[in-house]
């Protein structure tokens, strides 16, 4: 799958196929025959029933999870909105390369296939303070890596980023897209702090009111605003739509990435799940404006799909109590007296 | 280990060792030399400093991580305060030992090593109502059967239980211990409401002002109030402390067992974790009193040790991460420019 402009994009996103309600249906039928008090394993029923929808399959399966990391680099860094320099980006995906990241440790944890996608490392967004940060070809490139790195082959996919500066990119798609003020959205990333919070809250602010007349849709707001790591993830989750892949998804800056979808297509993101309520500033907020409910809260705030590995393991139990408990009439227990 | 009386319980809880302050001071100096800024791990950086404090080794380890369900039956069941008869409970046990219940399902998911330990099961506790659930050598033999299941070799142990009946218990030993009405403490348990509702927290409330003046501590809070189960969970958590094991109890149940420790001895559960905040009533309360933080919170309310199996995978990750992640000399990336 690819999109070959904006508009192709917006088409796309009007066809976005719906939830499998046979599945679903066949979910919801076996829970309520499974050896526990009606409701009692909570949000692992309801991931258990999520999954037999988005998959199309019941009953669901988790034997594929994957993870993908998008790396990119912001011309924004120059304005010095981050603690650490941008040669930081390709640097941690040697290490992702390497095995030594957070994110891999987490996928052999959890047994998820990890692969790492470096966009332009060397080409970073134009400074968004003064031009859109990528032309609509520069977009439709980045979107198509998204799309291009779900294989139909899977039972969930993780989506994760990392870029220096993209906490930046990130706070203005929410500022543009949900008002507000800047210094609502602008949190430390990877611990800024003092006069360098204050010039990334301005960044912020001017990013958004240079491009605010240019911005119509979500969309516009992500080729504005963003960067290719971000339009990745979005062509990422509109790719697994398509495919009927469930989408776990990490923390505030691919949940931003996220919102621009959501923004311009109201449901884009029924298939997608937010993995854990960041501590970066903002995501709760946006969380909310989303309607979307974490699966974890840890203080967690690295990126890299981190929390989203992690929520693997409550997808994988879930499916693994939906699909292994015995019913009350296999293993003739009593249900309840009523 | 064993005790022999509850006097020599209340001794050796006074001789409780600490933690391993050498272990914890080098987890926490490998911490923030780890490729990522500093604290981004949030809560999982927290559990691989206290798995070290608390194993009494650095790095920590988590190979081999144990269950333990400790199921009991309780008189006041008699009372109609459980929308589940006693049978259900050796029921259940017959499907932890099939292998087709919640738990058997998380246990394999998590690669946790499971035991069953079903005590007494045709001989109830008292009716609380009536009489001390408990005789002192019953509470002594419950106890030291919790003790038993606590093996040395064990990374971190996950503690859960399994007794119709059992959150009247729980219920009444936190108002015993903690005062406010029966009602704030009681909850649906497997889903009791309406009038049943009403005789359960009646039930709870009879229980406390029963046996109130001779509660002067947490132990005799479990002993007039408990069930066998809720007591060996409490030996389990004391053997495990002596054996450098660190504790992940469940829900409300397990976490009732351990506040009486907590009462009877300040610092008791500090080499514990609660594993999730349970969807029965009283459990917030009970962790807030406890000054716990759960480390999940997805509505579950099943009993069994469900939550703290689940809770294994992020105890995993934490370890895998501390112990796998490149420094940043290691891998060559720039630390913060500061």
């Amino acid at each position: 799958m690819t999109i070959s402009s904006l508009d192709d994009l917006r088409a796309q996103l009007r066809q976005l196929p719906g939830p499998d309600n046979q599945a679903l249906e066949k979910a919801n039928a076996r829970e309520p025959q499974l050896t526990k008090p009606p409701g009692s394993l909570g949000r692992l029923e309801q991931l258990a029933a999520w999954l037999s929808a988005w998959q199309g399959t019941h009953p669901p399966r988790m034997e594929r999870p994957r993870a993908r990391v998008f790396a990119g680099n912001h011309g924004v860094v120059g304005k010095g909105v981050s603690a650490y320099p941008s040669e930081v980006t390709q640097q941690m995906v040697y290490g992702f390369e390497a095995g030594t990241a957070a994110i891999n440790q987490l996928c052999k944890t959890f047994d998820i296939e990890l692969q790492v996608v470096a966009l332009d490392l060397d080409r970073p967004t134009a400074d968004f303070t003064q031009a859109a940060a990528l032309t609509e070809a520069e977009f439709v490139d980045a979107f198509n890596a998204g799309m291009d790195a779900v294989p139909a082959e899977t039972d969930l996919i993780c989506l994760g980023e990392m870029g220096i500066g993209n906490t930046t990119s990130a706070a203005a798609i929410c500022h543009a897209l949900y008002g507000g003020h800047a210094a609502d959205w602008t949190g430390a990333g990877t611990g800024v702090a003092g006069a360098a919070m204050d010039i990334k809250i301005a960044v912020v602010g001017d990013g958004v009111t240079r491009h605010q007349a240019a911005i119509h849709d979500g969309i516009d707001a992500l080729r504005h605003l963003g960067g290719r790591e971000l339009v990745a993830i979005a062509g990422a989750i509109v790719a697994a739509r398509q495919n009927r892949v469930p989408v776990m998804i990490d923390g505030f800056i691919s949940s931003a990435a996220a919102a621009a979808l959501e923004a311009s297509q109201p449901g884009a993101l029924d298939h997608c799940q937010i993995a854990h309520a960041s501590a970066e500033k903002g995501h709760r907020q946006l969380l909310e404006v989303l309607n979307k409910q974490p699966l974890l809260d840890l203080g967690m705030r690295l990126g890299e799909g981190s929390g989203a590995a992690l929520a693997v393991g409550l997808v994988r139990a879930a499916v693994d109590c939906h699909r292994g408990m015995a019913t009350f009439a296999e293993a003739g227990v009593s249900d309840k007296e009523d």
